[in-house]
C-alpha cells in the first residue's frame, strides 16, 4: 500500500480526545446529519461532548435533508428563470432554519448556544449570486460569544455582499464556510462530519472493497472532488490548501477515525481513488472548421468553462464534455457563434485519481484493458499527471468504477 | 345609519384609480393572500397593475399560509421551551421565503422587483423577542430602489435589534410593518389586503347580515382589534393613529371598495361592530383577602397584563379574564403570591364596540335582555365609553354575536 507518511503521529493524536482539551474546534454537519429531530438531537449530543471537554466550539450546519431541493422546487413552480439574487434570499432560509433548531436542541440539553446567519457573522463575499466566493470573514462576534461560553452555530453556504445582498456559495458551500471560519479563527481543528466515515478509494456503496484513506493530500482530494467524489466540495479543498487548514472528514453517526486532508507535497507515484461524474454532458459538433473550433474553445475557457476529454475525430468534428452546471454558458456560446450541438446526457466520466500517474508504466492501457475485459464500451480517455479519465455510457458507470478499482487495488498491494 | 361624515370626497377619490397616479403606495398582503402559487401570481398581477399606472409600490408580505404554524411545530418537536431569540431566527424565515417568491412572480410578469428582509431595510426594533416594537425605519435603501424603478418587497413581521439579532413583532406584526413603512416613507396610501372585503359590523361568516363599514375611526378600530376582530393587528392601529397613517382595508380577491381607517374625533353615540374573543381565560380565586386581591391586581397591571371583566362576587373571591397570551405571566404572579386558580378555557368574550355607549339609554340592559331572550347564559359584563362586553360559554359565542348584532342593527337603522 502506498500511504503518505508525513508526521503520522499527528494523525493519531487527533483521534485521542485528551489533546483536544482547550482547543478551538470548527465542526461542520451536512444536511443528512441534521435531516430530522432524531439526527439533530444526536448531533447536539456530539457537540455537547466536545464542549464539555472544555473546548470552544463553532458549528457550521447545512440545510436539513431535502430542504434546499424543496425550496428550489417552490421557486420553479413560480418561474423557470428566477433571478440569482432572489434564489439566494430563498435558499439561505434553509440554513437559517437549521441553525436555530440546532441551537434549540443544544439549549434543551443544557448547552449555551447561539445561532448566527452569514450576515450576522459577517461572511463577506463577492456579488456572484448562487456561486459567490468568500472575500473576508469577521471574527469579532463569534469570538465574543465563545468568550461568553457559548457554542456558536453558523449558517453554512451563505454570505453577504458589499451592498448587503444575501449570497450563497453554490452546492456544498457549507464545507467552504467551515474552512473559511477555521482559517479566520485560527482554529485548532476543522472537522467535516458527513454520512460516510471518511474519504475512500471509491464510493463504498458501489465498491464494497473500497478502502478508507487515513490521509490524503490537498491536491489528490481536489482532483477527487472535482471529478465527482461528493465527500467534499472542491472549492473548500482549494481554500483549505491555500490557508493550510487541516481538514478531518469523519462520520456523524459513528466514532470511527476519519480521513485527514492535509499536506501539499505529492507522495511517490500512486493511485488514491476512483471517482465517477454522472453529470457530465457530451457535445458533438460536426461541420466545424479547425479555426472555428479553436475560437470556440478559447471562448469557453475565457468564460471559466473547462471542456474535458476533448477530441477531434476528424478535421471538421469536435467532441468534448463539460459539467452539467456549465450547460447554459456552453449553449449560449454555441448560439453566439452560429454553432449547434445537442447536450448528450448519456455519458459518465470515471477517473483514476493519483500522483505522478505518468510514472506508472502503461497505466492508461491497463485501465482501458480492464474496461474491455469487463465488456464495458468506452469513448474518449485522457491521462494526466494526477488523473486518468475515461468516458463511459452512464448506465455502465458503476461497473466502470468497479473495474478501475480492481486496477487501483493491484497497484496499492 | 350613523356614518362618520368627514371629507367623504376623499374616501371616494381613493377608489378612483386616476388619482393614484404617481403616488407612493404601501400594500400589505397577508399569509392567506399568498398561500400558494396561484394566489401569489394573482397578487403579483394586482401589484403590477398599480405599478404600471405609474405608482411607486412598496409591498409588505407575511409568511405563506400555514408556514409560521409549521415552523412553530418544528421548534416544538425539538423543545417545548425554545428561546425567544432562536424562535425569531426560525420564524423570520417564513417571510423571507415569501418575499423572494413574490419578487420572482413579479419578475416573471415583467415587473422589476427586489426583496428586502427586515435587517436589509433597517427595521430597527427593541430587543423583546417575539413581541418587539419598531423603534425606527431606515428609508434610504427602499427609496434608492424605488428611484431605480423597482417594486420593493419587504418582509413583514421582522426587524433587527441594536446588536444585530433578528426580532419578530408578534402575531399580525406584518400590519405594523406596513404602517411603520407608510409613515417613514410618507406614503400616499397604506392598503392592507386581506381575505375579507373590509371591516364589517361582525364577522360575515357568523352573521350574514353584517354590514361593511365604509370607514371607521382609529379608536373604534383599536377596540375592535383588541376585542377579537382579526382583520387588523391592534398595535398596527395604535401606530397608524399615532403617525396619522390612513389605512385602507380591502380584499386581495375582489375589486370591491374596502374600509378606510382614519379620523381621531369620535362620531355621535353609535355602535360600530360586534366582536368575539374566543381565547380569553377566566380565573376564579377563592379565599383571597381584599388586600391580597388588590396587590395581585396591581402586580398584573405592573406586568402589562390588563385583567378584564373583573368581579368580586364575595369579599373573599375574585373573578377576572385575561388574554390567552398572558397565561404564563398570570400563573407566575399567582405562584409568587402563593395563590392558586386554574385557567378556565370554557369562556368567550363578546363585545359591542362603539362610541359614547354611555349615552345610548339602557344599552347594557338591552344587550343582556337580547342574550336572555336567545336563551344564552352569561357571566360578568362591563359597559364602558367604547364597549360593552359580556362573558359567555365559548360554545355559545357565535349565537351571542348574532344576538348582539340584532341590537346593533336596531341602533343603526
Amino acid at each position: 500500500m502506498h500511504i503518505l507518511v508525513k508526521e503520522r503521529c499527528f494523525t493519531q493524536d487527533i483521534s485521542q480526545k485528551a489533546v483536544m482539551i482547550m482547543s478551538l474546534i470548527v465542526q461542520k454537519f451536512g444536511g443528512s446529519s441534521v435531516r430530522d429531530v432524531q439526527r439533530l438531537r444526536h448531533v447536539a449530543r456530539r457537540i455537547s461532548d466536545v464542549y464539555h471537554q472544555g473546548n470552544q466550539v463553532v458549528v457550521v450546519v447545512s440545510a436539513q435533508g431535502k430542504t434546499t431541493d424543496q425550496l428550489i422546487g417552490q421557486a420553479m413552480e413560480v418561474t423557470k428563470t428566477p433571478s440569482g439574487r432572489e434564489m439566494d434570499v430563498l435558499l439561505s432560509t434553509g440554513e437559517q432554519m437549521s441553525i436555530s433548531l440546532l441551537a434549540m436542541a443544544l439549549n434543551q440539553i443544557g448547552c449555551p448556544a447561539l445561532s448566527l446567519t452569514g450576515w450576522q457573522v459577517g461572511i463577506h463575499t463577492d456579488a456572484v449570486h448562487q456561486n459567490a466566493r468568500i472575500l473576508q470573514v469577521d471574527t469579532q462576534r463569534i469570538l465574543q460569544q465563545l468568550e461568553k461560553g457559548n457554542i456558536v452555530i453558523v449558517a453554512g453556504f451563505q454570505g453577504v455582499d458589499e451592498e448587503r445582498n444575501i449570497t450563497t456559495l453554490g452546492r456544498g458551500g457549507s464545507d467552504t464556510t467551515a474552512v473559511a471560519l477555521a482559517s479566520a479563527l485560527n482554529a485548532d481543528h476543522c472537522q467535516i462530519f458527513t454520512d460516510v466515515e471518511g474519504v475512500y478509494t471509491a464510493d463504498p456503496r458501489i465498491v464494497p472493497e473500497a478502502v478508507k484513506l487515513p490521509e490524503i493530500t490537498y491536491n489528490d482530494m481536489l482532483v477527487m472532488a472535482s471529478m465527482g467524489a461528493k465527500v467534499l466540495h472542491d472549492r473548500s479543498v482549494e481554500l483549505a490548501k491555500e490557508k493550510q487548514v487541516h481538514l478531518e472528514v469523519l462520520s456523524s453517526l459513528t466514532e470511527a477515525p476519519g480521513t485527514l486532508v492535509w499536506g501539499v507535497k505529492d507522495g511517490p507515484p500512486s493511485m488514491q481513488g476512483i471517482t465517477a461524474d454522472r453529470t457530465v454532458l457530451r457535445y458533438h459538433l460536426t461541420s466545424i472548421s479547425l479555426e472555428d473550433a479553436s475560437h470556440f474553445m478559447t471562448e469557453l475557457y475565457r468564460r471559466q468553462v473547462r471542456p474535458d476529454l476533448t477530441e477531434q475525430p476528424a478535421d471538421n468534428e469536435l467532441l468534448f464534455t463539460v459539467s452539467q452546471h456549465h450547460r447554459q454558458t456552453v449553449e449560449k456560446t454555441l448560439k453566439e457563434r452560429n454553432l449547434w450541438a445537442e447536450a448528450d446526457e448519456r455519458w459518465a466520466k470515471v477517473t483514476v485519481v493519483g500522483s505522478q500517474l505518468h510514472s506508472i508504466p502503461h497505466v492508461k492501457q491497463e485501465v482501458l484493458s480492464e474496461l474491455e475485459e469487463a465488456g464495458i464500451p468506452f469513448g474518449s480517455s485522457w491521462l494526466g499527471e494526477r488523473r486518468c479519465s475515461v468516458l463511459l455510457p452512464r448506465d455502465a458507470a458503476d461497473e466502470g468504477v468497479r473495474a478501475l478499482h480492481r486496477v487501483l487495488l493491484r497497484h496499492r498491494e
